[in-house]
């Protein structure tokens, strides 16, 4: 079978680790990445043998710059079945038309809004919904981290409200231009995006979410209360997490007692850019209380949507029919431990 | 009358603001403070005015530095009516022997356990219980930050169930041992203490909290979700939360986004050591959406308990029957605003 044809438009944070894990895929390959300027990320992804590809307006600057590219978008176009759009958010809609025009499939991310494709993504939560789809979402960091617990949670007790905070990193490590760098900042526009985006994949679920913006790079980290329609036991819970794919669990007691050890720990892991890929709860975090239930968990928002995107690509290309076989082959392609 | 003659045990951060706002008052003064060792902290009390009496065992340490002091603490323990106790957590239980012995009254921070007073102190909460006893406890920064805010909640609309996620400063600003500097912490082992501890005070009130520690040194932030016997309005909230003592409310819109701004502020304002006493509330981060409210709150946990520990002196020494006469004289004499 041919293998599916990958545009990724964007090499940053998101489209240079998209790329490299549709590279290490077997049934699909990257054409071609874009860039719009001839930066060292540019230079980076010719390196790794990336084509790149950019927009007419920026022709004159990879000129300029004696920087190679392999054509403009357009020819992009016309040589993939689908786009996986990584630009910045809100430049959707106008890719959204060009992607359309050219008769390609287009994957969005969680910076552009559910309503630009009327389908949002989770590998863990929807696989199916976007069978065959032209146009797709995965959801953001913190919402792909909410669905991968959130959503086994409710399927198993029926969820009656949950409480969430999120402390968000104030910016991304290799970003030296924006803070904080010694304060909290809160979110006052109330509820935050983050309960109405979880919705556009359960939109049967009760969440209520607050954020907080840490002087931290490495991850983003959540608080959850859950309000279950049952009692349970912190055990029964556990054995669902341990179960849960793209879940791994850590223990304060190991050692594991903050987000810099978790990066600490991927880094020994030896993936691709030392990505943590996975959803990761404190086990001895875990606490049920009655029909309450309460966990950390920590999202480590460069790369736990990066497989996702992978799993997308199949569900909208008919790949794999069932979830699970598609994140399996994921997860093999990509080093994340299989369950189960 | 005769003023309130008052010891200070330990003159760390709050110990030597506690000095400072007990000197500001008219109805009591600070015979002495304590010091273990002859450090930078002891000459600036010194410089202060402040006489300094040494525990038996540093006596040598002060001879040999050549710091003079004013006698040992069991010389101090015969000039004063009560010490407040502002040692490190867990030395309540051998001095609270001594004061008993000596037959003076103990006022305790948060880092102790109720259990040691049996009796715990809010300005806003519960003034009068501890009216007249020889021990008290002023419970922790974070603690009284939540009661100011949620005793007034619940008088009004008795609270269901409150959920509160703390976002912990690592450290004090003068603290360069502790970290974590890029990383959060879950507080794993649940419940944190706050929520008992509120209890301590509110034993009614059904709240859940969680705690992660930040890498910032100015404040705490709490975000909170109250779950309402009946619907209201945002605008009614705000009207409590106006007229409440030792809060006060800012508005992102004017700049205020985060806690860095709240500490230039706390330093236009021109308090000893630019001090927040209040606890911070986000006009424009209160919502209510039916029977459910959220807001952000942050908390300078330095001060904060400083002119609670002042009125909790009043309580004790039956200086002032009314909460609200002991506030509004701490106030007036704090530089904090009055309300009402």
């Amino acid at each position: 079978m041919a293998k599916v044809k990958v545009g990724v438009n964007g090499y940053g944070t998101i489209g240079k680790r998209v790329a490299t894990a549709v590279r290490m895929q077997d049934d699909m390959e990257v054409i071609g990445v874009t860039k719009t300027r001839p930066n060292f990320e540019t230079l980076m992804a010719i390196e790794k043998g990336f084509d790149v590809y950019v927009p007419d307006a920026s022709v004159e600057a990879f000129q300029k710059a004696g920087v190679k590219y392999a054509g403009t978008i357009k020819d992009l176009y016309r040589k993939v079945d689908i786009m996986v759009d990584c630009t910045p958010g809100s430049f959707g809609a106008q890719y959204k038309t060009e992607y359309a025009e050219a008769g390609v499939k287009g994957i969005f991310q969680g910076g552009e809004e559910h309503g630009l494709t009327g389908i949002s993504f989770n590998s863990t939560a929807n696989y199916s919904e976007s069978w065959g789809a032209q146009f797709s979402r995965v959801v953001s960091c913190n919402t792909t981290g909410l669905l991968r617990t959130l959503f086994l949670i409710d399927k198993e007790y029926k969820i009656k409200n949950a409480y969430v905070t999120i402390v968000r990193r104030a910016a991304d490590p290799g970003d030296s231009k924006n803070g904080p760098i010694n304060g909290l900042e809160p979110s006052v526009k109330l509820p935050t995006h983050h309960g109405p985006d979880v919705q556009s994949i359960m939109p049967w679920l009760n969440i209520n979410t607050m954020a907080v913006k840490a002087s931290t790079t490495l991850m983003h980290m959540h608080t959850v209360v859950a309000e279950l329609s049952r009692e349970t036991t912190t055990e029964e819970v556990l054995e669902i997490f341990r179960k849960a794919p793209r879940v791994r669990l850590v223990r304060s007691k190991d050692g594991i007692k903050t987000t810099a050890d978790i990066m600490e720990m991927a880094r020994d892991i030896g993936r691709d850019r030392s990505d943590m890929y996975e959803i990761v709860v404190w086990e001895d975090g875990v606490k049920v209380v009655g029909n309450k239930l309460y966990y950390y968990q920590g999202v480590h928002q460069e790369s736990d949507v990066v497989p996702e995107n992978v799993d997308c690509i199949r569900s909208m290309c008919k790949l794999a029919e069932k979830a699970s076989d598609s994140v399996r082959k994921t997860n093999d392609a990509m080093h994340i431990p299989n369950k189960g």
